[in-house]
C-alpha cells in the first residue's frame, strides 16, 4: 500500500538549521511567565506602565467601576437609546421576575426585588454593554431545588418558612462570594470547565423541567409531586386528569400561551416588530388580571396570586446565616448556584461582545456579577445573573450602555412601590404560560444537531445531561455534565494522537499518510510525529505507541524486504512541552532502540523542550548531532551521510 | 527587532496541495476506534486473529498464566540462575519482612506470612521476569498509617487488636480487587496520574518519616509518639534523651547499622560482590540474635522481638468484614494503599523491562497484582507489591524468571514452620538499623536534582509532597502529590502555548521567531500557531490570545508605516482536534476578524479537525479556498494573489 522510496534529496534547495539550547531563565523567571500566562495573560497592567500616581489612582477606580470609563462620553442620544430599551426590557421582566420567583420557591415579591437591586449594581461596575440582570429561569430552578433539599419552602400550614428564605439569601451571599473570588484571583477560567456541549444538554433538560412543572399552574392541579423528574411529574398530571383539573384555568392558560407564541413567532419574522414580542407578556397579565377580576374567576378555582407584598427592598444583612449549621450548607449551594449563573452570565456577555466587537474582561465580569449578587443578598434578593431572552430585547431595542438597567431598574422600583397591589387578581396560569414560552428558547436542537454532525462524543456529553435533568433531577444533570467534560480531559491528556509520516512528492514537507496517501515514506527511516505535549499523564502511552509504530513498520518492511529500519525521527513540532516523567520515558524508549539496533532521532523540538533535553542530559546521551530542526534536515542528513554505524 | 520583508516565493520550487475533508466515518466506527485507542492501545487480541478454539482457549490461558508460555522452554541452566537468585533475596527479605509488618503495627509473623503465599500467586501469573514480590516499607507505613486512623492496633492492656488486624486483611483485599479492576477494565493508565516527580518526593518524605520513626527501636526509647510528623518524633526523642534512652540498644544499633551500610557500599562498589550487601541484614540478625541470646541483654533494657508465632499462614477469608462500617472504611484504605503498591510494582517492572528490552504488559501486571493481593488477603498476607531492593539484588544475582520467587516462598516457608522461634531474642533495635538502610535508598537526590534542572514546577511537586510527609503526615503527603498532579494536568489543558512564526531564510519552513531569531516575518500576514488541541477548556483562551498577537502586530506594524495585516495565518499542525466549543470559537474570532477587515486562513489542520471544520460547515464560512495544506503554499498564495479583497 504505501510506497517507499529514496527521494533525491537534491531537487529541493535546503539549508539546515542546527537547534541551540536557548539561553536558560532563573526559577523566578520561568515561574514569573507561567503564572502570568495563566492567571494574566491579558496584561491587565498594561496601561498602568510609565503612569503617574493619581492617574493610576483613576485608572484603578475605572478598571473597578467602567461607568467612569464610558460615562464621560455619555451623551442624549446614547440615553434615548437606553431609555426606550430600557422600558422594553422592563415590560419582559415584571411578569418572569413574578413567575420565576416561584421556580425557587420563593414569594412573588422577591423576583421584583431581584431586579432592582442588582441591575443597579451591575450599571456601575458591569463593562458588558447588552446586558440585562435579573433572575434568571434556569438558575432560579436549580436554587430551588437545591435549597428543598435541605428545608421545605413552606410550613406544615402552607405558609412560606422562613429558615428557606433566609437559606436562599445565605446561598445568595456565597454566589456572590464565589463569583467575586474566581474574578479577583484571576481564577475564571475554572468556568470554562463546562463544556458547551454539557451546557447545551443541562440548559435543554432545565427548560424542559422547568416546562413540565408549570403544567401545575397551567391545568390548575393542586396536588403535585415535589419531585422533578419527568416521571414522577406525568404520573401526577394523569392521576389527576379526572378530578384535579380545572377547564377555566386551562382556557385562560392556554389562551394567553398561543398569544404569546404568536407575538414571540411574529418578533422573530419581523425584527422591526421585536418589541411585539417584548411586551406581549405584560399584556397578557394585565388582561388576564383585569378579566378575572370582573369574571370573580377565582371563586370557580381560578388559581391567582393573592398577594405581592409592597414596598421596596427590606434589609436582609440578619437574616443570613452567618453561624450554624446552615452557614455550610448555604455555601455549597451558593458555590454551585453562583457557578452557573456566572457560566450563564458570561457566555451572554461573551456572545454580545463578539457580536459588536467589544473587549470584555471574563475576570472583571465576574467581579461586577459577585458585587452584584453580594449586595443582592443583603437587600432581599436571591441569585440573579444575565438573562438571554431580556438581554436579547435590550440589544434589538437599542440600548447603548449599561443604563438600560438603571431605567428598568426605577421602573421596578415604581412597580414595588405603587403597582404590586394590582397583581392579585393574575391567575397562576398566565404566569405557567409566560414561563413555558420563556424557557423553550433555552432548548437548542440547532445547537444539538451540529454537536451531532461535528463531534459525537460530545453529542453523547449533551445527551447525558439532558437526560440526567429530566429523569433524575437538576442536581443529577449537572453532575453528570461536570463529569463528563472532566472525563474528556482525562482521554485528552493520556491519549495524544500520533501518526506515520510520509513526503509529500515534490515538497520538503513531510505528512500524516493517511491523510495524504500520495506521501511517500523513505527508506530506512521511519518518521513518526506526536501530538501533544508528553506529561506523565501520557508519557508511558507515548513510549508504547512509538515502539507500536516501529513494530508494525519493521514486520512490514521484513516482509517487502526492504531495507532494514535504522532511524527513528521523532517529529515534536507539536510535543509542546515535556516533563521529568517525558524525559525518562524517552530515555527507555532510547535504551530500546539501542537493543533494536535503531537510532533515535528528534526533529524540531520547541524551546521549552529543547532546553529540557539539554539540562537533563538526555540530548547528549542520544547524541547533540540526531536533533535537526526539520524531519526535511533530518532525512537529508541522514540518507545522505555514510551507512550509519552501529549504536 | 523583527524583520518583516517580502520574500521571494519563486526560489523554491513548490507543488501546492489542497486540503481536502477526509471521508465520513459512522457513529459506531469513530466510538470504536475512540474506545480502542483508550483502552486496547496495546491490541491485546491480535494474536487471536485466525486461530481455531482450542488454540484460542490456550491463548487465553496463557495470557493469564504466562508461566504457560516461558514454562515450556525453561531449561535447568535457567533454573540454576532462579535458584541462586531466590536464595540470595531469601537472605534479605526475612529480616526486612520482620521489620516491616511492625511499620504496618501487624504482629512479626504477617510479614513473613506475605513473603509466602503472594510471591507464589505472582510466579504463575506475572510477566515481569525480575520482580521480587513481597511488603515494602513505603506501603507498610501508608497501610499502618491509614488504619492507625480508624482503629487502635494495640487493646489497652498491650494485646494486639484483632479487629485492627481484620480491618488489614479487608484494607488488602480491597488493594487486590482495585488492581485486578484497574488492569482487568484495561484503567491502568490512571496510576499514570501521579507524576514521577510527585512520586520522588512522595516516597523521600515515606523514607524519612520510616526512618524517624526508627529511632524508637535504635535508641530504645519506651514511651513514643504515635504521630509520625517530623516535629513530634524529634519531640519524641530530645524529651527522652536523660532518662528513656538504653545504650546498651544504642550499641547494638548502631554498630549494625554501621556494618550494614559498610556492606552496602561494598556491595555498590564492586558489583561482583553484590551478595555481601544482600545478606548482611541477614547476619545482622544472626549476630545479633546469638549475643543478646547468651549475654541476656533483654534483661539489662535491651527490648527483644520475644515471639513469632510459628507455623504457615492461617486461612483469614472469615476475618475480612463483609459488613458493617468497617467494610468501608476497608474499601476505602484498600483503595489508597492498592493504588500506591501499584505505582510502585509496575514502576519497578517497567524498569527492569526496559533495562532487559522486554515488554511488560501494564495491564496484565495489574491483574497479576490484584490476584496475589486477593489471595493474599485471605491467608493472613497484607498488601504487597515489588520490592525495588529485593528486585535489584534479585537481578543482579541473576535471576531468569519469576522461579526465583518461588524459590523464595518455599524457604520462607522452612522459615514459618522451622527458624521463627529462633528469633525470640532478635533485638528490635537491629531491625531498626536494617530498615533505616534500606529506606535510605528510596531518598532519591539525585531524581530531586534532576528534576530541579530540568523543570521548576516539577521539582516544586516533588518538593511539596516531601514536605507535606515529613511534618504532616503520610496521607497529606500523598494528597499534596495528587493534586500538585492534577493542578499541572489543569494548567496544561487550560493555558496551551502560542507562538508567531517567521520564515527561516532560504527555505519554505516557518518555525517561531522567539526560537530562531533570524526566522522572518511576512509581509502583510500574521502566522500565528496554536500548540494544543482546542478544547472547550482552552478555547476561550486561544481566541483571545490570538487577538492578542493580531493587536500587537498591529500596533508594531503601525508605529513602522509597514503594510497593515491582511491576513492571519493560523498554523493547525499541532492542533489535534478541536471540539465544538474550539468550533464555537473559531467562529467568534471569524466575526471579529471581519469587523477589523482581516481574513482567516488555516493551515495543515489535521483529519479530524478538518471533518469537524467542514461539518460544522465553518469551511464554508471561512471558504474552503482559505485552508492550506501548510504555512508555505497559504503564504505564497496569499502573497502572490491580487489586492485582497474586502472581507
Amino acid at each position: 500500500m504505501s510506497q517507499r522510496v529514496i527521494d533525491d534529496h537534491a531537487e529541493v534547495a535546503h539549508h539546515i538549521h542546527r537547534v541551540e539550547p536557548p539561553p536558560k531563565q532563573n526559577l523566578l523567571n520561568e515561574l514569573k511567565n507561567g503564572l502570568k500566562e495563566t492567571f494574566f495573560s491579558d496584561e491587565p497592567l498594561r496601561h498602568f506602565k510609565d503612569k503617574s500616581a493619581p492617574t493610576k489612582l483613576f485608572l484603578v477606580l475605572q478598571g473597578v467601576f467602567p461607568i467612569l470609563d464610558w460615562g464621560r462620553s455619555y451623551t442624549l442620544a446614547k440615553f434615548k437609546g437606553d431609555l426606550i430599551a430600557g422600558l422594553t426590557i422592563v415590560s419582559l421582566c415584571v411578569p418572569q421576575d413574578i413567575a420565576y420567583a416561584k421556580l425557587a420557591n420563593l414569594d412573588f415579591q422577591y423576583g421584583l426585588y431581584s431586579s432592582f437591586v442588582p441591575p443597579l449594581v451591575y450599571a456601575f461596575m458591569g463593562s458588558s454593554r447588552h446586558i440585562a440582570i435579573g433572575p434568571v429561569a434556569v438558575v432560579s430552578l436549580l436554587l430551588g431545588s437545591l435549597l428543598q433539599n435541605e428545608i421545605d419552602p413552606l410550613n406544615k400550614d402552607g405558609s412560606p418558612n422562613f429558615a428557606y428564605t433566609r437559606l436562599a439569601f445565605t446561598a445568595t451571599f456565597f454566589a456572590g462570594v464565589t463569583q467575586f473570588a474566581l474574578g479577583f484571583f484571576r481564577l475564571g477560567f475554572l468556568i470554562d470547565f463546562l463544556s458547551h456541549a454539557a451546557i447545551v444538554g443541562f440548559m435543554g433538560g432545565a427548560a424542559v423541567t422547568i416546562a413540565l412543572q408549570q403544567l401545575k399552574g397551567l391545568l390548575g392541579i393542586k396536588i403535585f409531586t415535589k419531585k422533578t423528574d419527568i416521571i414522577s411529574v406525568m404520573q401526577s398530571v394523569w392521576g389527576t386528569v379526572h378530578h384535579g383539573w380545572n377547564w377555566q384555568t386551562i382556557l385562560i392558560g392556554l389562551s394567553f400561551m398561543v398569544f404569546i407564541l404568536i407575538a414571540k413567532y411574529i418578533g422573530k419574522k419581523y425584527q422591526r416588530l421585536f418589541w411585539v414580542s417584548a411586551i406581549a407578556p405584560l399584556i397578557s397579565v394585565i388582561v388576564a388580571t383585569f378579566c378575572v377580576g370582573i369574571t370573580h374567576a377565582d371563586k370557580q378555582g381560578v388559581q391567582i396570586v393573592t398577594h405581592i407584598h409592597k414596598g421596596i427592598n427590606p434589609l436582609s444583612v440578619h437574616q443570613i446565616y452567618w453561624t450554624g449549621e446552615f452557614l455550610l450548607k448555604g455555601f455549597k449551594i451558593g458555590v454551585v448556584a453562583g457557578m452557573i449563573a456566572l457560566t450563564e452570565g458570561v457566555a451572554i456577555g461573551r456572545t454580545f461582545a463578539s457580536k459588536m466587537d467589544y473587549n470584555l474582561d471574563g475576570n472583571k465580569e465576574m467581579v461586577a456579577m459577585g458585587s452584584m449578587n453580594i449586595v443582592g443578598s443583603m437587600t432581599s434578593c436571591y441569585v440573579t445573573t444575565g438573562s438571554f431572552s431580556r438581554s436579547a430585547v435590550n440589544f434589538l431595542a437599542g440600548c447603548n450602555t449599561t443604563v438600560s438597567n438603571i431605567v428598568m431598574s426605577c421602573v421596578v422600583l415604581v412597580t414595588l412601590v405603587l403597582i404590586t397591589p394590582l397583581f392579585k387578581y393574575t391567575p397562576n396560569a398566565v404566569l405557567a404560560s409566560i414561563i413555558i414560552t420563556a424557557v423553550v428558547g433555552l432548548i437548542d436542537i440547532k445547537a444539538a444537531i451540529l454537536l451531532w454532525k461535528s463531534d459525537k462524543l460530545d453529542f453523547l456529553a449533551c445527551i447525558g445531561a439532558f437526560f440526567g435533568v429530566i429523569f433524575k433531577s437538576v442536581e443529577i444533570g449537572l453532575l453528570i455534565a461536570v463529569a463528563i467534560s472532566f472525563a474528556k480531559i482525562l482521554l485528552q491528556v493520556t491519549r495524544p494522537r500520533t501518526a506515520k509520516l510520509g513526503k509529500l512528492p515534490g515538497t520538503n514537507v513531510y505528512r500524516n499518510v493517511v491523510q495524504y496517501p500520495d506521501a511517500t515514506l523513505v527508506s530506512g527511516i521511519l518518521i513518526v510525529r506526536v501530538d501533544s505535549a508528553i506529561y506523565f499523564s501520557n508519557s508511558n502511552y507515548i513510549k508504547e505507541r512509538i515502539l507500536r509504530w516501529l513494530s508494525y513498520e519493521e514486520e512490514e518492511v521484513k516482509s517487502l524486504s526492504l531495507p532494514r529500519i535504522q532511524y527513528l525521527v521523532i517529529e515534536m513540532s507539536p510535543v509542546t512541552d515535556i516533563d521529568t516523567s517525558g524525559i525518562h520515558s524517552f530515555q527507555e524508549l532510547y535504551k530500546t532502540l539501542r537493543h533494536r539496533n535503531v537510532h533515535l532521532v528528534l526533529a524540531n523540538p520547541a524551546p521549552v523542550v529543547t532546553e529540557k533535553l539539554y539540562s537533563s542530559e538526555f540530548a547528549m546521551l542520544i547524541g547533540e548531532d540526531k536533533i535537526f530542526s526539520s524531519v526535511a534536515d533530518a532525512v537529508l542528513t541522514l540518507s545522505t551521510s555514510p551507512k550509519a554505524q552501529e549504536p
